[in-house]
């Protein structure tokens, strides 16, 4: 290899992914993604196509006829959604309450959209009322918040967003990239024009794909655009000829991350996203308890706190750099830092998909006693433990 | 399932993958990308980057520093070396010979960038003469040519470009996604600015990823741009502190893919580069000679025909999708059709990675033989075999 040595295979091994993503991937995803790789117009994979839109439909709850994997992470559907529906010189009210709000403006500022924001203390979530009467005030064309903000763990009611969107005329674009599959989303139910997610979190798949959902409203203002879609990979007149009827080739689909995205919604559906809701709720209080009894603290308000991504404060003086390492190299555990303003500030704990599971919950806890510990933090031996199997104990 | 039956699992069959792209993958691969997840983040996959930057460097023939995998397929690739190159109101010249020079055109012109063509019958390569001319009218920031047009079957020269557009003050973006891993492409000896590929064809990785290059010119163009690059999620400059020393977050990577590539780059570089581009050529050359012998014709001019995909004219009166599906069929071959201007006229027969091997060539010539005669189209029986089986007879 050129005088060098070639480098060997890789084995990275085994990890306990307990961070903001990506999440644990149960055996049977790996092993359909990989089965050996067919062609992006065999029939075969076609009808794979369609049935990956039909459970994507299902765990999106909606019908909309315009819903596929985007070829790209969860930030390649965050700028498809922005990029289609908007036009240079249109409006954006964006609600900025974490890293996600802000990576909107960034993307949507680059397209020319005149972006205006609202703002909330990181770890808030935003009052339905002052969505509506910044509304009043901006007369956006579209509306782009964010379901579960990862960067602080805060849940955004989503609920009556729709509804104060549609009465006021502006679009709803809605991040759910750490909600999909793990909390309630109700595309058509809550009135969403445009929603998009990853593979990597709730729905315990590789990342590699955005799962993308366009309402009648945005297909109508998809259509009647002046310019075409300032990007052509992202383009979703283009991408639904290929996923509709058409079957218009247009780039060579990710056929075996395609594959996975298929078995890992078997696996979401076959469980049933009421089971799924409930079971992550019921770990995450399991955590939640074990971490406030070791007297840690929340980084998101009491009563909005996402079950899917636990941020918590990094106690004073502790070393966040060698209490993570210590997680990685002792246990092989992952669990995230902070990002932006919450670097160095906060731990974030995922409990997604696959990894919302009691044992994820128990190792966690019990890890974290001995990082603390070592960094000098005094806790009650084993009260992580204890609070965490009291939730377990109850109904 | 919301009253319905669940689906199924999907196995989609053994295919024989020998259209243009994806292209056959070697199982040692499909294993590697099948291993567990880990985190974006992780010592360990951040080892793997560097690795696979140090071997995509060497597959293209580079000393680049800006050297990676965009997470997008090919064409994420082109809209990268496009968007980060050029601004609104800059001046691009392209090459526009089959599919993929026109859709440069649509990518650029959606950039507002100012795009003025030169264009040749499809088949056809440019003259670097030609190209200099153009250069010298038009004045343009970048020229934008494909190596191998993968619509075609058309082989563009390409040692001379990098010289002749530095000597006239213009980048050169060359598109190397049916060439990269399977024909010659010498980044740096060529001069050129900014390369981008896929890994479906030559590298025999599934597709995913989008590997790029940047020379130190396009990186001070990019350093002075006036304006961000107008995609978020394809900024270099971003994408490079990910890849690079800083390894800032910017988006959760396509582990999965990452593994694969990894993998795949490694057979190529135990196979050796010029052992490959040898291993692509005589196999081109026994298919060659076989479907000649079948009096099957070749799209491509003479001299500029690609190793890697051989589109030959689909014989007047025949069935160009009833022989496509026999193929597929009764044998699971996958062949082309034809895309464009081509649609109906040509057959694209892909000899590309791993796909690249008598065992191919004999299948495709005798499964083809078949194919036609029920059609009534005469040819001479076994005579496709026979001259196939002469060129790998002789030395």
């Amino acid at each position: 290899m050129n005088g060098s040595e070639p480098f060997g295979a890789f084995h990275p091994g085994r990890r306990v992914l307990l961070g903001p993503g990506p999440s644990e991937v149960p055996p049977r995803v790996l092993q359909a993604m990989a089965a050996p790789v067919v062609g992006h117009l065999d029939p075969a994979f076609l009808r794979l196509m369609t049935e990956l839109q039909a459970m994507l439909r299902q765990v999106f709850k909606t019908q909309n006829q315009t819903t596929f994997a985007v070829s790209g992470t969860g930030m390649a559907g965050m700028e498809a959604c922005l990029a289609n529906l908007l036009e240079p010189g249109d409006k954006l009210l964006v609600g900025v309450n974490g890293v996600f709000g802000g990576r909107m403006v960034d993307m949507a500022e680059r397209m020319g959209v005149e972006v205006t924001t609202i703002e909330r203390p990181w770890g808030e979530a935003f009052d339905p009322d002052e969505v509506a009467k910044a509304i009043e005030r901006v007369r956006p064309k579209a509306v782009s918040l964010v379901h579960a903000e990862t960067s602080t763990g805060a849940w955004q009611p989503a609920e009556d967003l729709g509804r104060i969107c549609r009465e006021r005329d502006a679009l709803l674009i809605l991040d759910t990239v750490t909600s999909l599959g793990g909390l309630p989303v109700e595309v058509d139910a809550w009135g969403v024009d445009a929603c998009y997610s990853g593979t990597q979190k709730c729905l315990s798949c590789p990342p590699g794909l955005a799962p993308v959902t366009f309402g009648p409203r945005a297909q109508e203002v998809i259509a009647k655009r002046k310019k075409k879609c300032q990007s052509w990979y992202l383009d979703v007149t283009m991408l639904g000829s290929y996923w509709g009827q058409e079957r218009a080739y247009h780039h060579t689909a990710p056929i075996s991350m395609n594959f996975a995205l298929h078995e890992a919604l078997r696996v979401v559906l076959e469980e049933g996203l009421e089971a799924r809701q409930a079971r992550h709720l019921r770990n995450h209080r399991a955590l939640a308890a074990g971490l406030e009894a070791m007297g840690l603290h929340y980084s998101a308000a009491e009563g909005r706190r996402l079950p899917t991504l636990n941020a918590v404060r990094i106690p004073d003086g502790v070393d966040d750099a060698a209490v993570r390492k210590m997680l990685l190299v002792d246990f092989g555990i992952e669990i995230g830092g902070g990002l932006g303003a919450f670097r160095g500030k906060v731990w974030r704990i995922g409990l997604m998909g696959e990894g919302s599971n009691p044992n994820s919950v128990l190792l966690v806890l019990g890890a974290l006693e001995q990082a603390l510990a070592k960094q000098g933090v005094r806790t009650s031996p084993g009260a992580g433990i204890v609070a965490a199997n009291a939730v377990y104990a109850s109904k």
